[in-house]
């Protein structure tokens, strides 16, 4: 019954490919992914642009052709699946941002995480007050659980910054936008398997509950297909040389974990990413040399590549004629709505990145520790690029049906439309000279090679514990750096990991060695050290 | 109307992923693919067993088990539909192909290629006698396209030759097995769009025509992608360090190739082969050492997941009920056309080889370049594996409507599935104890490192230049042996392509730089030679 259910749907898709338009839109679009990979590149000592912009540059000019060769029909060549999306496009993204993830910084973060769980949960009432007010501006049947959902769609942020340049503010930035994104998609599920035409107590809490279950559940998962992958490939194909069947290994049980959590309906981007993140402490190490290289640059390649793909077609989406002709008829209530969300986003980042730095502040005495008040503005600015993630829910929640029939859904797309290209435009192309306007000496001062940051750029964000996870090849380096970090007293929940982790999960799961501190993950490995490490 | 329409199949498609029954299926495929690389991993050093047969025994068993609990209704997890495996499955295996082809015994098989055209012309007026027997077997309506079809299907071959144990009888047979797959889809495409309902002199001048320009427009659109990836990259990318974006162009110049191929009616398999080999001779070298270990894994890994995946799926498919009822009231035709269809492949197959070597045998005096009998054996009984590509043109001849409607569209794909199974499974057990039967001394003899395979191994099989494509690094190692070559008459050709190749094509297309030989391509260096290169 299922089986031919599926064959009638694949009968169809194959009509689809068959269809030589599409043949043509697929051209279209490969050609113009490689354009805006050239023309990326070209532009890459430029202050202003980066290649989310530049591919969303890209994706409007082609948008305008269309929509003018097709007698203003569409601007669009593929429709935007949000199953393509969740099936093909995110996986590679979030599992490379796992793989290729500082764990020092980002394990610091995970404190925000948990913080930022209870800030949304408080953000569920904050939300109540938006309700009232686009009730007022009336613009359509609007349900509770679409505005959680705007909720949760705008807590997935996106980057600009620079790894090199501002090395430490990166990874604050960076690792939090995984993580939002993450929170941003078990909120959304949370939220959508739940009957909210009222809310009260008890539905609050299960809320919360179901929230931690998903969290926990996928987390486990991820780390549990990891290890596995670990345990694997050490037991199975140590010393030897079965490069390809390694890296098969990898990609295959990544993905595997991902629809491992889809099956169990848990949160298959937090599962993907922590299985990354397992993957690169212990599965890594366990390959041989040319499987570590390749797998490193071909995660992070497909990464790039469904990024640049996500972000053309944003742009190209942008113009899409269909949903813009709901809202023609009243532009001003677009306007208006976008500069809601705009402002919440804003606001609502605000209200998270500034105390958080002021509790952090005062829990540090030395003023090397302290987060300045530039920094935090850089913090807060970089933050509010929403991006693919972002446009991904919106779709995800308001068009059900393949298109965006109803006024309100129209106009919440064009909406996130507005707030994703304003901010990753405005916001991304203000960046690079905001940091330089702020932090002048930042590309002076900190060191091309990565992880030897100073201290100025250094700061904590929120843990005590920032510099006992000391993790990259450096820190082998510098013993005497080192050995005073070890003797403050702020490490231990790291320190017993670590003893923990070379006494037991070595052994069984591989990684490298007992070699005293956590060996060097991808991303903190420069390439040119690699080859002679064989 | 396009976008629409379009709109619709992806809602469809939308729908097939939100089923939870599909999530299913893809966590069971994924993990069948992860137990067969294991499993064809345990049993590498197993004398009978090779990764296809592998992975066609555990589909097999699979689709035994669904059967079962399913109560006999299906034995498939995913319907194969053949737009699947040409738009993804096939593309990374043929471009592999090109990309880690050995050049040099390639270009030798050029002729054989040629050779090979002028047999499936002549193969055409072989078939009436064939189709005459079929309208007496009363299997159904099949038409003379059809006919020709089955031809050109198993025109396909497949080969489990290992690499190492047997250098150049596996290049033969692997260069052939390219080849002879690549023929196979041009002349299964240029049957398909004629109307062959009656055979003429002037339609077969037609087909004639049409096979060589799919042929020459398809090759040339692959070498032209091939070189503009190389001059972008060298002229772009030269010395810089990004390394994701080099391989993401190489990726995605590799599949627009691909689809441009057939954007313009053409061959996408021949195309995306000669862009891999151009890709592999120029653009390979001008990338970083990074990107160069990355590219060539993981093509290979891809291409090998994707083999894998066929073979598995070509097992689970033996069994499926719905194909098979139609046979079921008449099981003895089923059996009578497959063991046609077997005995034509075998004696094709030697109607092919043994003139050919035989001819070969005539223009070489020493008794070294001479194919002794028993590799001609070999050469023949390797060729005759029939494996994904018969499959996949199977199903796309017979298959029009998603299912099997017609009984002797039904009889077809049974017979093809039996021939697939029955080749690869009897022909590829014996294939590891045949040779160790024949060439007792193979292994011993055979350096495992690779290109420095003894004489009596590397036997000429076509062209009277096969040495003088010396490009393994080995040949830079053996001065001696080489000038004793290049003082043979027999180079000329290779030798004005490879002083046009230092003149005019390296400065523009890159390459590595004016070295006298052919650079090693990524097949033919090892890789624990690849460190100490940069």
């Amino acid at each position: 019954m299922v089986a031919s259910q599926l064959a009638a749907v694949l009968s169809k898709l194959q009509t689809l490919y068959s269809d030589h338009a599409s043949v043509v839109s697929m051209n279209l679009f490969v050609a113009l992914l490689c354009a805006s990979i050239v023309i990326g590149h070209l532009l890459e000592e430029n202050r202003w642009m980066n290649e989310s912009i530049t591919a969303l540059a890209i994706g409007l000019c082609t948008g305008v052709v269309i929509l003018l060769t097709s007698g203003g029909k569409s601007s669009r060549l593929l429709v935007f699946s949000e199953d393509l999306f969740f099936i093909y496009l995110l996986p590679p993204i979030i599992f490379n941002a796992g793989f290729s993830v500082k764990k020092k910084q980002f394990f610091r973060n995970f404190i925000t995480i948990m913080l930022f769980g209870a800030v949304a949960k408080g953000s569920v009432r904050g939300w109540l007050g938006v309700i009232k007010f686009f009730k007022e501006m009336d613009i359509g049947s609007l349900e509770i659980g679409d505005f959680l959902a705007i909720g949760a769609i705008f807590a997935a942020t996106d980057s600009v910054l620079n790894q090199d340049e501002t090395p430490l503010l990166y990874s604050l930035v960076f690792g939090e936008g995984v993580v939002n994104d993450a929170t941003s998609v078990v909120l959304f599920n949370a939220i959508q398997s739940f009957d909210l035409t009222n809310t009260n107590h008890r539905i609050a809490l299960e809320f919360i509950g179901s929230f931690l279950y998903l969290f926990l559940a996928s987390t486990l998962l991820g780390v549990a297909v990891g290890l596995v992958s670990a345990y694997i490939i050490k037991t199975l194909y140590f010393g030897r040389h079965s490069t390809d069947r390694e890296f098969a290994l990898m990609m295959l049980m990544a993905y595997l974990s991902y629809i491992m959590a889809e099956l169990f309906y848990l949160s298959g981007i937090l599962t993907v990413f922590f299985c990354g993140i397992v993957m690169s402490h212990y599965t890594w190490h366990n390959v041989t040399e040319s499987s570590r290289i390749t797998s490193k640059h071909a995660f992070a390649t497909l990464s790039f590549v469904c990024e640049t793909f996500i972000f053309l077609h944003v742009g190209m989406d942008a113009l899409d004629i269909e949903t813009w002709k709901f809202v023609n008829d009243r532009p001003g209530t677009s306007i208006i709505v976008s500069s809601v969300l705009l402002a919440l986003v804003m606001a609502g980042r605000a209200a998270f990145v500034f105390p958080l730095s002021f509790l952090s502040n005062l829990a540090h005495k030395s003023a090397n520790e302290k987060i300045s008040f530039r920094q935090q503005i850089i913090i807060w600015w970089a933050g509010l690029m929403r991006g693919a993630v972002s446009m991904a829910l919106a779709y995800n929640q308001f068009t059900r049906a393949g298109h965006t029939q109803l006024r309100c859904n129209a106009i919440m797309i064009t909406s996130t439309i507005t707030v994703v290209l304003f901010s990753t435009v405005v916001f991304g192309l203000m960046t690079k000279p905001l940091i330089r306007f702020l932090l002048p000496n930042s590309k002076v001062t900190s060191a091309p090679s990565g992880s030897s940051s100073p201290k100025s750029i250094t700061v904590p964000f929120l843990g005590s514990t920032q510099d006992s996870f000391e993790d990259s090849p450096k820190g082998v380096q510098q013993p005497s750096s080192i050995r005073a970090l070890l003797t403050t007293p702020t490490h231990t929940v790291h320190y017993y990991w670590r003893k923990f982790d070379n006494a037991f999960m070595r052994p069984v799961f591989g990684g490298r060695g007992f070699v005293p501190f956590v060996p060097g993950s991808p991303a903190e490995r420069s390439e040119h050290k690699l080859p002679q490490l064989q």
